[in-house]
């Protein structure tokens, strides 16, 4: 098998230890472009940039390897427009479009970490539980929405007229409905008046039970999955 | 087969294409009602009342093609009793009753979004699951409110001297009692003796436990229910 | 059967309706109780004390006759003492004893609540899936003990020096412990030094698992309890 | 068997005796570290540096007798390098060290409350079903640390030019992140934007359905294995 076989295939040892580097140089990639947004950062701005020069510069190159290797059915697939999308802002911005925020598309290329080989089990069964339960969480996202707006629509009415500014439509109190039945509850919006109150009562008992469920549901389902893999309920080790 | 029993009946692909503009109708007058509300949405006044003049009129129209297609059964059905208080308060306002706080009742339509078709496995394993488990449910409704009330005495003796205000009485206290156990935490009321924080801490403990129990019971009753639909555990696809 | 062992038995009618009454009473007792600490409440003192008076006349007809019926097995048996203790302060505190604080031990007479004939079947679910998970229960009840320590004594490491007030001692550094751990976020402490927020961050991924898994615990073991009674994992309708 | 050997096992009633001296000095030295952080504990200075002469010395004496009876296997077994590691920086610490900083590897003796004799099922229960999910909850932790890195990202772009001061660098936005995504809240930061509120909106309905799913997955493990542990379902007390 010629090298750029090699490179490219993940089973080859030589392949392995190319993908190593990408991951890696992926993860550098992220940590780089969070460095870059600190304000004491300005100074080393050549540093990020050659750093840049050389990222972009390895990425290409894979691209071009994988493209000759394995030709329009990487092009094509989804992991091959990914690696286009992620080098081809910084081709394009060398004329004038501003760097930085076209550079996000790099963080498409954390998708690659879901190729990572050790994991494959634990994928498959991924999937197969949340094809298990699709209809279900349908359903819970369908209650969810609905329970979003009505609850917007009820605190809207409660609230308006004691908080004008914070309760100033049902957009504005989509924001507190979400805060609230998500549990976050950040505290800049919440109701004072009694009915307000007892309405927000009514509404997290209703609405904890459906918010929590999806979650739930893929717990169990992913468990579920495990033990028709391993019926005698072993450890797999 | 009639028009009009074609046009009412969810088998027929007319009376599908019927089904899809009520849904959609159902929804645009959902945003409508909410975009209304914006501050700054005043000066538009009269595109919104012709929107709701052309929605109500396909309401009434498929209101009366019901009840003539479907009869009695129709009429006293749980959806004909909603349709009707849908489009009721329209005629109602015409003489002097404010009409946006009537129109709340638009809202019941949302319910007709349960009759969709794609979902009615769903459906049916969600209405067996919560059958299993309502004795259970019951048992921790009973629990959960238990506890509010008992956390609200309990936070009122612990914090009534030192904030007088926030904690006046034991249903001032109850607010607390519900941003507390439900963990959204607003952070506009707070214990702030040691008493009161022991408390707290004792509450949140045991409350945990408690409140966060029926949507893992709903999870995994569902999952079960699923589980005996297809007992060899596979991907249903 | 006499009248005095038909009122007192829950088998029979008549038993069943004083029963009814009495769960009225409780009912009625524990929303007096919050009625009064309003601070408007004051000037229908003497209808407070009124009501007072006859609720604690019946519970104590109840007492006298059950005792009467059933004897020193009643009368040492646990609802027998939480009966007594529901009565006894009202004539201790006829001589000089403050009354209010006293009668919190009405509360207690909640407890009956659980004696409901419906949910007979719940219940022993309940004991029988508590018994199950016992041994995790501890465990995990220990982690958290552990994890609220060692969270209070981290955090008190890292923003001691920032914030003296807030986080003065491990012992203070516990009340956001717990407001963090519980994810209730009061909003009224929380860290400000770099340090605090990594060490926060660590303890939330970490601790949020341990948090959670008892009450997912308790669900799973009530929904396995249930499949055990019922394996065709039908509806019990 | 001689005194010594008997003192150093935890099947013999002498040794179980020494074990739970042990046990109760592990909890004082936790409580005294506690306490001597309080503000008001100044003056009882000399009282906390007698209790921790005591309770240093029979660490010591507990580690020599265990060392002589169990020898190297004891030495370099995880817990003795942690009993080792208790003792040490209190002789360390005669020098010139501070003590305070150093004394806190005390901490680390909690593990020994892991060898309870009486949760030795419940521990190889727990052990067993973090191996049956190890793969699972590899695959969460990576969506979850995404899911900030992303999360971050999206609301530095959101928020940076509205609040430059509470999302000065993609690394502040990580402390809005975790306190967003782990529901806490505390509300020192939080989107003010309509995009940054939007942004919010659906890192929340995706992120909780991440962020709850180990802890669901832990707790369903854990009763699968007590299922295959009883196969009759049964009480096990």
């Amino acid at each position: 098998m010629s090298l750029l076989h090699r490179l490219t295939s993940s089973r080859d040892p030589v392949g392995r230890q190319f993908d190593r580097l990408i991951y890696f140089l992926i993860i550098a990639s992220l940590i780089l472009f969070s460095v870059e947004t600190l304000p004491s950062a300005e100074k080393y701005e050549s540093l990020f940039l050659w750093s840049e020069y050389v990222i972009v510069a390895v990425f290409s190159i894979e691209y071009v390897l994988r493209s000759v290797a394995k030709g329009a059915r990487y092009l094509l697939s989804f992991y091959g427009v990914i690696d286009l999308l992620a080098i081809l802002p910084f081709y394009l911005s060398l004329g004038m479009i501003d760097a930085r925020a076209i550079r996000i598309c790099r963080l498409l290329r954390l998708f690659r970490m879901a190729k990572l080989q050790r994991y494959g089990t634990a994928w498959r069964r991924l999937r197969t539980a949340f094809a298990d339960i699709r209809h279900e969480l349908a359903v819970f996202s369908g209650f969810t929405l609905a329970l979003v707006y009505l609850a917007s629509v009820g605190i809207y009415y409660c609230e308006h007229e004691a908080q004008p500014e914070a309760f100033a439509s049902v957009f504005h109190s989509m924001w507190w409905a979400i805060a609230t039945l998500t549990t976050v509850g950040y505290g800049d919006v919440y109701p004072v008046t009694v009915a307000g109150r007892v309405f927000t009562f009514i509404v997290l008992i209703l609405g904890l039970g459906v918010v929590a469920v999806p979650s739930g549901l893929l717990a169990s389902a992913l468990v579920k999955q495990q033990e028709s893999d391993n019926p005698e309920g072993g450890n797999e080790g």
